[in-house]
């Protein structure tokens, strides 16, 4: 690759997503330089999607630059956290244009959209994968911790699960679809929404969150684990779309919801005497809260149907090396 | 990959570097939760190792553990920052435990002697690589930037130049030596020394400041261009260490000085009025500093022998993009 084709790419990572005041120096030096804003603790996380890994290797280059911040995202919204700068660290076969030309413009206008700065790139040559970190922003003691969950609390869900693994059958398919159903699905494999406005507005709300990254059963077990407490939840009050009913097997459709990955919802906990609270926080912030359970002592996420019938998982999917 | 596999793994990035005290939440939540000290500005970077480009697929894991934080602090450096906290994110083939103890190692130690925390990890299943990300801090106003030499301006580099191009190729050769300077070459190669209190120690003497991990003259370039002047260096006067000056070829080894990668020098101007610093400066921080020639106007990058024939070099190494 030469020089001149290098900074043609370079250039797409100049002036990535919004321009905050705070960013004294952005991409181009050694380090970018940005003044936090006081009395703010930072809120620190990084992903990494490798192709083939955590996106399929004929996803769309924008749909894998959004995905790429909207990971981190999640992991901000998750702590309560305002988003706030990024770094970027891609890595790519080769210096490709019209593959990093659309990368650039979903991770940026993700990043705009939630008035992030991307101070700093580097671009590396190798197999395709991408690093973002995330710094975000939130008030000493405001955080929302995976650690704080009561016995009494409500198990809650924003959204529905098990659209993402849906899509990502129906993409493997190849499902070439005419069907909105079948494509609202891809798109929430390929494009997640990071529930940013609702980790902000439970910051006085949820004592434990954690977003829903690997499937629900284990990222509500790696809380459950952080608080030392047990829950049960009713497998029958999983909030499912009307898409992932269709193309799902209808209700029988929960045991992908606990268990696929890549929805990017919010699971929290709540103290009954503050469920009132969480009617306002959904309509304040548009996203569907559903409450599936109810933290227990002991350890271990107990699944029953509405019937109070226990049932088991044997799949509960695992964090970081899936297939 | 199991769960207990995942966890034995995992344990390894749980508490690695120096705990510092505003880390609040460190490994193990959605995000790390941090304090920045009032008044100072961060400075933010990232940098990609990927395994057979930018480090010997055979490189001792240790050494990679440690490159893969130093060639971030080197960034931080450059800017005259003082590392705080890190992220990594490694992608691995395997879970290997034999190869991740010794990564780990390399890293933490590097991290405690700088008194940085690591207090975010990620770990993906892919072809080898890492990315580090670093914030560190500096008082506004004091950080060393590429874009401010100004014409008349010294031209100084610290330590000794082309030793790690020179220890790539003993490595490649797999020469097993006995030698203490083929070992002291491969060393520089594996472990670079970033010049952390150099950089901090020229906040108030240097006008403008890259590291060299592309080579000098290219990283020299970018800061030229960035401060829109030229320069001249004498290429007799790069400092080459005694092993490079041994294994290089002798004085014709300015050559490899000037274009190897992977030193992790300092490359910085001094005005003329303050030249009479640097002396402290090297001896405050135990580094030879070298003048190496004079900030001019125009631009580009003019080479002289020590009797003033210009020389000029085909290859000028390029960013990134190594083989």
């Amino acid at each position: 690759m030469s020089r001149s084709e290098f900074d043609l790419i370079a250039r797409y990572f100049s002036e990535l997503g919004f321009r905050r005041e705070d960013v004294a120096l952005g991409v181009g030096d050694d380090s970018a330089l940005v003044d936090p804003p006081p009395g703010q603790r930072l809120a620190i996380c990084t992903d990494t999607l490798v192709s083939g890994i955590h996106f399929p290797e004929d996803a769309p280059a924008e749909s894998v630059g959004h995905k790429a911040l909207a990971v981190n995202l999640s992991d901000l919204a998750a702590m309560g956290a305002e988003p706030a700068w990024a770094t970027l660290s891609l890595t790519l076969p080769e210096p490709d244009e019209d593959w990093i030309a659309p990368f650039a413009r979903g991770l940026g206008d993700l990043a705009r959209y939630h008035r992030m700065s991307v101070v700093g790139g580097d671009l590396s040559r190798g197999p395709l994968s991408i690093t973002v970190q995330a710094i975000g922003l939130v008030p000493p003691g405001r955080a929302l911790r995976r650690s704080r969950a009561s016995v009494g609390d409500a198990v809650l869900v924003s959204g529905t699960l098990g659209d993402a693994a849906l899509g990502l059958r129906l993409w493997r398919r190849r499902a070439v679809s005419v069907a909105s159903d079948a494509s609202w699905l891809m798109e929430r494999l390929h494009r997640p929404t990071a529930r940013v406005s609702l980790g902000m507005a439970l910051r006085d709300v949820a004592t434990a969150c954690i977003d829903v990254s690997d499937g629900l059963a284990a990222d509500l077990d790696h809380l459950l684990a952080a608080s030392g407490v047990g829950a049960v939840v009713d497998v029958d009050r999983l909030p499912l779309s009307d898409a992932g009913l269709r193309f799902g097997g209808g209700r029988s459709h929960w045991r992908t919801a606990l268990t696929g990955g890549d929805d990017y919802e919010l699971c929290f906990t709540v103290p009954r005497q503050r469920l009132h609270a969480v009617d306002a926080v959904a309509s304040r912030v548009g996203v569907q809260l559903t409450r599936i359970g109810t933290v227990q002592p002991g350890k271990g996420l107990q699944l029953v149907r509405s019937d109070r019938t226990p049932v088991r998982l044997t799949d509960t999917g695992y964090r970081h090396f899936r297939n």
